[in-house]
């Protein structure tokens, strides 16, 4: 079963003068199909609508997107369901003349990983590239992904996810994941008021963490404090909680006990290699 | 005549998968078709390939590129031709899987302005909007462009053209112009190493700078510079050069005089209003 598409409720549209395409004008979601569900679909919704209202563009109305994505999600055990909302239009010229929102609903297959990355934990690497200060567009989950693409470019052999960092030089995010960490029983996470995509599931941690009574530090942190981490954890809504076993010359057995506890509250299905 | 587009040489792609929509992916050029003929339509080839080895995107060949070109700009007096390299692919994820090229060609219909905005010059205004510092991106025409959607969203009536002040608030540019101003005889004009776009039609007004010895300083300026200057002017390869008349409290008599030299050494053609 390969990847498709729905664009307005409808297949195979022709996107050649589409200004998703030539400035990226829109934002988006990545959600976890399983057994024909998917997870958070309200709160995706949501937050897709949220994040376009940033940039000026028109909510879609979240039944209307969640029925629509519920047609793709069935049948498929695991899949990927990428929900898009781009600013309508195919006249050239960057000022936008409107807010009228085309959506784009993609399916693809759902990667697969080997189950050691949620039982021993996987291996991120500290990337030298460096996130722009952008507050007008920081935290949005948008269609501008370069700076995504470039630091994933160059990865030495057995890396998982790579950790970017600020124009400051700190630690922001990786690629693909949010970034937590453990210390002395607190958990740690940046804040992503300049730079970074905050996502669904970061938000879902942050909560767990508030109703479990687990204190929480969300501020800019730097390379040394995450030396020091007696924990470390990436999360995106496709692979949960990954636990870091190594970042660079730091070494912990992983999942630690925080790590463990969140991973066992959370229960998110594991997209493992069968 | 409405919009046409060319994908690989061929029409109606679907590209709902395509990294160059999901991404931004790619780098592009905006050319001027004037008598069936584009405008410096080897240099933007050259452009275009310089730019997507920036982002390890492989080079298409100028002659190809052009041929194909040429087919869109055949028979239209006057129209916009804007080339695009995309990075081939269509699986999710940043992490390129390669440098394979896709070609996207699209003509447009040629806006058209008042003989004024070339005969009595153009309405700026300072944008609040600061572009972020990336020097990974900086000077590259590429598809991440939501500073330049957001930054033009909210321009006051009668507005032309809105600048752009870097991280540490020196003006840069234009949303889709390059930026230039004369002092005591000297032409300057922001280096671009940080942020902004590199215009063809900027590095054209340097070249005809030196061929003729008008003095040029390529470097970060001030608005206070700017608010002093003798004469200001905007470029791109569609208006060619655009005196500016007014810039906030800034007025001058336009074109001033060095502008208009160079002016009529370009010889650009003018997108009039019939």
């Amino acid at each position: 079963m390969s990847a498709a598409a729905l664009f307005n409720g409808a297949p195979a549209p022709d996107l050649a003068l589409h200004r998703g395409l030539h400035y990226g004008d829109g934002v988006f979601r990545t959600c976890l199909i399983y057994r024909s569900q998917i997870i958070d679909i309200q709160e995706q919704c949501d937050t897709l609508n949220t994040d376009a209202a940033r940039l000026g563009i028109a909510s879609v109305a979240a039944p209307e997107l969640a029925r629509e994505a519920g047609e793709l999600a069935r049948g498929h055990d695991r899949a990927v369901l990428k929900m898009t909302l781009l600013r309508a239009g195919t006249a050239r010229g960057y000022r936008p003349d409107g807010r009228a929102a085309d959506r784009l609903l993609c399916r693809y297959l759902a990667p697969v990983f080997p189950a050691a990355a949620w039982e021993r934990g996987v291996t991120a690497v500290r990337s030298s590239f460096r996130l722009a200060a952008q507050p007008a567009l920081a935290g949005i989950k948008h269609l501008n992904r370069l700076e995504q693409v470039l630091a994933s470019r160059d990865w030495p052999p057995g890396t998982d996810e790579a950790l970017l960092e600020d124009e400051a030089g700190r630690p922001v995010c990786g690629t693909r994941t949010n970034l937590f960490w453990v210390s002395a029983g607190v958990l740690h996470t940046p804040v992503l008021d300049r730079c970074g995509v905050a996502g669904l599931m970061r938000r879902k941690i942050l909560a767990l963490a508030e109703r479990t009574g687990l204190k929480t530090d969300i501020r800019a942190g730097t390379w040394g404090e995450l030396d020091a981490a007696d924990e470390m954890f990436l999360t995106n809504s496709l692979v949960g909680i990954w636990p870091v076993a190594a970042c660079g010359a730091w070494r912990r057995p992983a999942p630690g006990p925080v790590t463990r506890d969140l991973m066992e509250q959370l229960r998110h299905p594991r997209l493992v290699q069968p």
